[in-house]
């Protein structure tokens, strides 16, 4: 009988942060681990498939072709434990209290994945003639920007093609409130450089004869957005969708109080943009945000120079259809267009990615007789029963870049479970999983499976 | 017969640096070689004021109540020798190499200031019984902001009065070319801080919802300047008062080339606002300057939060008949009105002082027949005899606040002498004085005492 909660302690013990090059131990130890608990806990065949970073484990239950082949994504790695005087248990020594365990990954992403685990080992436990061909692609640099998946994804390309992709590391709402997440946010971001003069000058002698490189990037940042707050670049509201009106509902069916929402933040005043409500804003619309900004003197009292330089970081959070290449350009091309006279201008384009979307075909009324269509009924119907209310369908404002890679390598759409929640302490001291919330998502799991095996 | 190049280089040894904790004995060395000099040498009445900070040396030599009375004014503290290793001679060891001289403060302002010591000095060599009043204030603040000096000026008023005061404490063109300096430009300065969030967010789980700050600066401080570069201040131009017609001539007169200046400076193209030309905004149009900004990431690559704060230092400087109490509490009014929603705003006001300006009677039209009109018409006669040609009467861009004080409480007109040069130095390694222009104001400044003492 499998022991998943054994299982997630033992994952845990392997101290796999892919930020930290003394931690090879750590990802060997976590590569081993799942090595072993693929191959001869539950007879997979096990593939570790090395790459210039940390290596990618995949683990293929096989099987007729003409069976439906789910494909499972997680990540072994985790974030860095530090500040370890924080914790109040030792972070890789996951300790359960209650119906809650600690440690470091057991949120993020150690319990999610073995949600999924610990569904395949019980279905086959009952049923060792499952009609049914499960991949998990598990890798060691989630964290890290995933770097070597995709060259992964293609080298592989041919036995991790399936039917859709099944995963969990996304945040649900909580205990009793099951949800489904159906979209993220694509992101495009950049940094601009302006240089005035070639070093400092003083104020007195020069001011007047000069373009002051930091007047030159507010009156070019100010004019990034219009009077109303939305984004002032030509083009980039193009390609957005609006949400479905059942999306909407979705969002309204929460309740939430933006007054409380207020507090929360400590904000004088919430400024969504037209068009959207204050939650509504975060999921359905795209944005324009300055990350930093930095120029002249930054210390104590007053100095009185024209700073040579300033910059700004600049990243916008995309929605469905932008393109994260396409809005890079618009951006750029804007303020190339834009610059001010007098100053100098270099940009430097940081890594971006697309925005994802995956509607529910039951809702949507996309064709819903598929492997894919089978998934997400099961789910509705399993997430009613194990959680006594029907799952909510949300859009996050957050980004998965690796999604889009994965559906453009693979062709693979995405039933995203949550199960860590948002007050799990992901990527902080005294990380939790709820072991209720992973229970019921396991059961929820092993029904997905089970439906699509049998195509009901 | 008094040595002035032996007195700057005993006057350098001390090393007077006014923000070093530790060179109280420097600060002290300075003041007894001062009072040494005065008293011994030159028999005046030497008075050291003490101060919170460094002290004060007044050095009188009185006479008849009816006689006119010169005061001049000088600095005997120096800024620090850092950065040492870039010195090629010991900088508190003044050396004479052909015509200059080397050493931390022989151009600001110890040899400066040595050039009327060694003015009244010669002249009372030659006339002991000169029928004029002179007072030294020399004080040992100014690198530090003169912090103490407007209190002591209040407490001796009484023996401070006088026609005129004679300084050299700003920098004139070169060896052939004697400047007058005819004004200074005053400065208002403030930091602005804006608060959004309580703390950094994800741009991802938070973006759309809340106002980020440096958005909200970035509009705030492109606000601040019209299209065509003017300050976009209500009222910020009232009460500016243009240039005599004789004042811009001068400028042309100095055939400056605007491309030279550009290369110099290394800037893509110069930006004057309308109504000057490049070298006259420098000096009789006001400006507003971004100091420096910052807010949120810094280091290096993105980091996609909203950040919490943003702030910004402004600092403007001021033309006749600016205030900068008023221009200050325009900046800080237009500041608070234009606040985006959804931050918090918080303002720190900075020091300032009051542009300056005295024009020479002989030129202005002013009544000339006058202590100081005499002063500036003799000092005319003996820079076209000393130098060869007639001097400038320039504006410079930069501020000397202490200017405005001496003029509120003691109601005293400077005649700003350069003596030293654009390319001494100053606050750099390697400061030096021209030694050829050193003697020739000093001939200047004798012939200046004489002409008031004489009434001619």
């Amino acid at each position: 009988m499998f022991d998943p909660i054994k299982a997630i302690i033992d994952f845990t013990a392997h101290a796999s942060v892919s930020a930290d090059p003394e931690a090879k131990g750590g990802i060997n130890g976590a590569v081993g681990f799942l090595k072993d608990l693929f191959e001869k806990e539950m007879g997979l065949d096990v593939k570790v498939v090395e790459t210039p970073g940390h290596p990618v484990v995949i683990a293929k239950r096989g099987g007729d072709p003409a069976w439906p082949h789910v494909v499972v994504y997680g990540h072994y790695d985790v974030q860095p434990a530090d500040p370890l005087e924080e914790w109040h248990t030792p972070p890789f020594e996951a300790l359960v209290k209650g119906d809650e365990m600690f440690g470091r990954g057991v949120a993020d992403d150690k319990g999610p994945v073995m949600v999924h685990i610990a569904a395949l080992a019980r279905l086959l436990e009952r049923r060792s003639d499952l009609p049914l061909r499960v991949t998990f692609i598990v890798e060691g640099e989630e964290e890290i920007g995933s770097v070597n998946l995709a060259a992964v994804m293609r080298a592989h390309k041919a036995e991790l093609s399936g039917d859709f992709l099944l995963m969990s590391d996304t945040t649900g709402l909580g205990r009793d409130d099951e949800s489904i997440t159906t979209g993220l946010r694509g992101i495009s971001a950049l940094e601009v450089r302006l240089q005035g003069p070639r070093q400092d000058l003083h104020s007195g002698f020069h001011g007047g004869a000069v373009m002051n490189p930091v007047r030159a990037l507010v009156a070019l940042c100010a004019s990034l957005h219009d009077a109303d707050g939305r984004v002032n670049i030509p083009g980039f509201y193009d390609d957005v969708v609006a949400p479905q009106d059942w999306e909407r509902e979705e969002m309204d069916r929460l309740g939430r109080d933006p007054e409380d929402y207020r507090k929360l933040l400590g904000v004088p005043e919430l400024c969504p943009p037209p068009d959207f409500d204050v939650f509504e804003s975060r999921c359905f619309g795209p944005t324009l945000e300055f990350n930093g900004i930095s120029g002249g003197y930054q210390g104590h009292g007053s100095k009185t120079i024209i700073p040579a330089k300033a910059s700004a970081k600049i990243s916008c959070r995309l929605v469905p259809n932008q393109d994260s290449f396409r809005i890079l350009d618009l951006l750029e091309k804007t303020l190339r267009e834009r610059c001010p006279k007098g100053v100098t201008m270099e940009i430097e384009r940081h890594h971006g990615g697309d925005p994802y979307l995956v509607l529910p075909p039951h809702k949507s009324g996309e064709d819903a007789d598929t492997a894919k269509g089978r998934a997400f009924k099961a789910a509705d119907e399993a997430i009613r029963e194990q959680f006594g209310s029907a799952p909510h369908y949300l859009r996050e404002g957050g980004s998965v870049p690796i999604l889009s890679d994965i559906r453009r390598i693979l062709g693979l759409d995405a039933l995203m479970l949550s199960v860590a929640l948002q007050d799990c302490n992901m990527h902080s001291p005294n990380e939790k999983l709820d072991l209720i919330v992973f229970e019921r998502c396991s059961k929820v799991s092993e029904r997905i499976l089970e439906a699509v095996a049998d195509g009901v």
